[in-house]
């Protein structure tokens, strides 16, 4: 299948569009566009307006870099929220986990990524000098460091622990330990180990 | 994850159109918007200007049903190619697979779908009349039944079959048989046993 004949232009430029989506090969793409040209014309219409208006009117919040429709998100304008404990992510999908878990009633701070030079991410390409900036301005009590649990993660965990050191903050991070529902059996020995090291007492987890 | 808490209304919207489509979940979709996010304007504006383009522009052929930027399609008002020759398909996709064989130099005819009672598909909702019209109108020779070999494809084959059977033509299907490159042992034994029986003189497979 080298040669791709479309019978439309319109079309393949449709299939190419959906075709630069991760995950997506073109017969997956020319699948989805004869879908959508299956359905109503307003259907179609406010898929392609949605896509335009995310990105002309999409703003990134001032304070904590999650995405959000206003100059300040609604997480960190929440005054029932606590103000002085900052969780840090990677990206706004780790937001909507936490907050998905109902456990975390503080602020976040998006750091956009993690430090990676295989990807030629660098911290300077990331929002750590506006965390620093947070945690000098804002009345910071404790910054949660909520990184993914991989190299990358860890080496970032370590700058942030090292740019926060002389800081008069609590730094902590994720426990991290057997999932709930695993069988030790298939449990990889780094996490087995770390969750021996770490153990907790019996009567801290009851109640929970 | 019941509870999804997008942190905006943009986001939301954008993840909720990709989720419509056929095998995109919520998160595959949140994952499809984040990456748009991470384009250039341009980029993004021009995939929605992609859809919205081809939901008002495009066109079915008037002769043959297929998708097409002009009233007559390129296949059908390109002089080279065999006129007296139709090839019933099921879809676009299927004139795309056999134009790549690069082994057919007729004409198509666009059915629009198969007859499907399961799903509420009759003859009158696939462009079967229209084909019978043509085949009065112009000078046809041969009509190749080129559908699915499923229960549903058989019985369109049959129901065109019977409404041409008056009509002085040819009417062909496509030869059933064991693929190129399977092992005899993991054939099933239908194929198997068409293919016995439709098997064919040794000496027209050479030189091919």
């Amino acid at each position: 299948m080298n040669i791709e004949k479309y019978p439309s232009r319109l079309l393949e430029n449709a299939v190419n569009e959906f075709a630069k989506l991760p995950g997506i090969g073109r017969k997956s793409a020319l699948r989805l566009v004869l879908h959508l040209l299956r359905q109503d014309n307003d259907e179609v219409i406010a898929f392609g307006n949605s896509l335009i208006q995310l990105k002309n009117e999409i703003k990134h919040c001032k304070k904590c870099h999650n995405i959000s429709d206003t100059e300040i998100c609604s997480i960190c304008s929440n005054n029932s929220r606590h103000g002085s404990i900052i969780c840090v992510v990677e990206n706004i999908r780790d937001v909507m986990s936490i907050e998905n878990t109902l456990q975390f009633n503080g602020l976040y701070h998006v750091l956009g990524g993690i430090i990676s030079p295989m990807d030629g991410i660098g911290p300077s390409d990331l929002e750590i000098d506006s965390l620093v900036e947070r945690i000098e301005k804002e009345e910071i009590v404790e910054v949660i460091l909520a990184l993914s649990t991989t190299m990358e993660g860890d080496t970032t965990n370590f700058y942030i622990f090292r740019k926060l050191k002389e800081k008069d903050i609590k730094v902590s991070t994720l426990a991290r330990g057997v999932s709930i529902g695993d069988e030790l059996e298939y449990t990889d020995e780094i996490t087995l180990g770390r969750s021996l090291v770490n153990r907790v007492a019996y009567e801290n987890t009851l109640g929970k």
